[in-house]
């Protein structure tokens, strides 16, 4: 690899992984590493740790800081991207109004810019992914937490206190279960991972013979989500059925959206997406039965 | 009244009736006329009304048409406002893919702008109403239908078809009765002028010494959200009760507007709003116990 050309320093810092790749002209990752968020209690020896990993990646492919653009941090929580804030991690104690583009930038003396990971994978499906060409977009992610990001007349949209795009806290019904972000009847309540793999041993130990707890080793604490969706590929009744009620609350939701929004495109990633067209088909369906008629033709 | 300076006709062409009326510098009111929308079956019938109704009251007033700047019309349904083009009239027949603007524009030799009304409320509500000084707001409608308009970093926001706003459209449950707009368990299915009425009519049933079937004459098909609203304001616990049902209603739809919009600024209007305290502080508890925090602060 030569020298010549700027490289970019890019890190996910996730509620249970932190990713830290070494990046060149913008799209072709050289180098990774990632290690465990949660072995990290308290943000010092959190902080210290992605330091000490970006000086490795860099020292390990024999690159100067003169040739690093700057340093791009997505975040799993809500931030203030211009003040480089980090309000909260969620699932990480002890982060609360952490200023950790500034702590960052003295660490490494390179120029760090942070934002929101779901702004930044909203903004790199908008440039780069399944949002290109259209204006309006919505974006989804399905995972522990159920986040969202709105490319409106071309632009991320952030809000009046930059919070905006909780797509996973739209309630979905008037009485629900509380969620943990104090609300209720939550879209994240019912289609985070966690409440979809309770639901899964629930329904799986009255159906014994379903294929979800084959592919668990016969122990529900051992389902996950992959584990729904590889019975599910395989026809499982049960799995199908587990997707199919998942897709149709993210419907349920997405048509609020898609009525309010009017959108070009909503895009939805995440490990739950995996799942495939059990899950999407009945997103789609849900929509086109419950949406309006004007925009559900545009989006 | 003198000649000098320059008049504005703006008309409302609502499902029920219409409105029109002369205006001078933008703000004051010189006269109007009303006519019931209802009565005139087809297009071409209405419009002929409403050129009439435009050229008597330029007439009445001793106004010629080269004082007129333009005539503004906002429309009960969806439209298209560059091209002036109504998709439909909402509540009134024969009204589908009317060109409007063009029509009016050639029969009254005047210009004409056209857009959809809860749009043209939101724009007045930012410009010189409830909604000034902030820059994201959400305008709620509420009446026969339930109606929505959003300003977004200070712009009128349209969606990529021209309809966003359908706030009325937002579903608050998985499961409930079939809308009008094809869709399921929308808000407007719980808050619109007819469903109130209906509800109260059948809880008056049940309970005959109800303030509410006392101001309605003892009848129930007399009962109009300002029966409701009348005997609230004198503390019947029945017309209490459907009001604070109904701000609940709408509270679990903003609250899902609240963390996606993370707005400024909420402004609500129309009839049913004429209920008052019982209503709003429903709504406002509502959005303050399940909106998430930072949003639920900033509004």
């Amino acid at each position: 690899m030569e020298m010549s050309g700027e490289f970019i320093l890019s890190a996910d810092l996730g509620g249970t992984n932190t990713k830290v790749a070494l990046v060149k002209s913008e799209k072709n990752i050289i180098a990774r590493r990632i290690f465990s968020t949660e072995k990290y209690k308290g943000k010092k020896s959190l902080i210290n740790e992605i330091t000490a990993t970006i000086n490795d990646l860099l020292k390990s492919n024999n690159i100067k800081k003169d040739k690093i653009k700057a340093v791009g941090i997505g975040v799993a929580g809500p931030v203030d991207f211009k003040k480089g804030l980090i309000y909260q991690l969620v699932n990480v104690e002890g982060w609360h109004n952490v200023y950790l583009k500034r702590i960052l930038s003295r660490k490494l003396k390179l120029k760090v810019y942070m934002d929101n990971d779901v702004n930044l994978v909203t903004l790199g499906e908008y440039k780069y992914g399944a949002g290109r060409g259209a204006k309006n977009i919505i974006c989804i992610t399905l995972g522990t937490g159920v986040g969202g990001g709105i490319i409106l007349d071309g632009n991320l949209y952030r809000g009046s206190g930059w919070t905006a795009g909780e797509v996973g806290h739209i309630p979905i019904n008037v009485n629900g279960p509380r969620c943990n972000c104090g609300g209720k009847a939550c879209l994240e309540r019912y289609v985070g991972n966690y409440y979809i793999v309770e639901e899964a041993k629930k329904l799986a130990r009255k159906r014994p013979n379903s294929k979800i707890l084959k592919f668990a080793d016969g122990k529900p604490s051992k389902i996950t989500p992959k584990v729904i969706s590889e019975a599910a590929h395989l026809g499982d009744k049960l799995a199908i059925k587990i997707w199919k009620e998942t897709g149709v609350y993210i419907g349920v939701a997405l048509t609020g959206l898609v009525n309010v929004f009017n959108p070009e495109r909503i895009v939805i990633g995440g490990g739950v997406s995996l799942a495939g067209d059990v899950l999407f088909d009945s997103i789609r369906e849900t929509v086109a039965r419950r949406a309006m008629k004007k925009p559900a033709q545009k989006v």
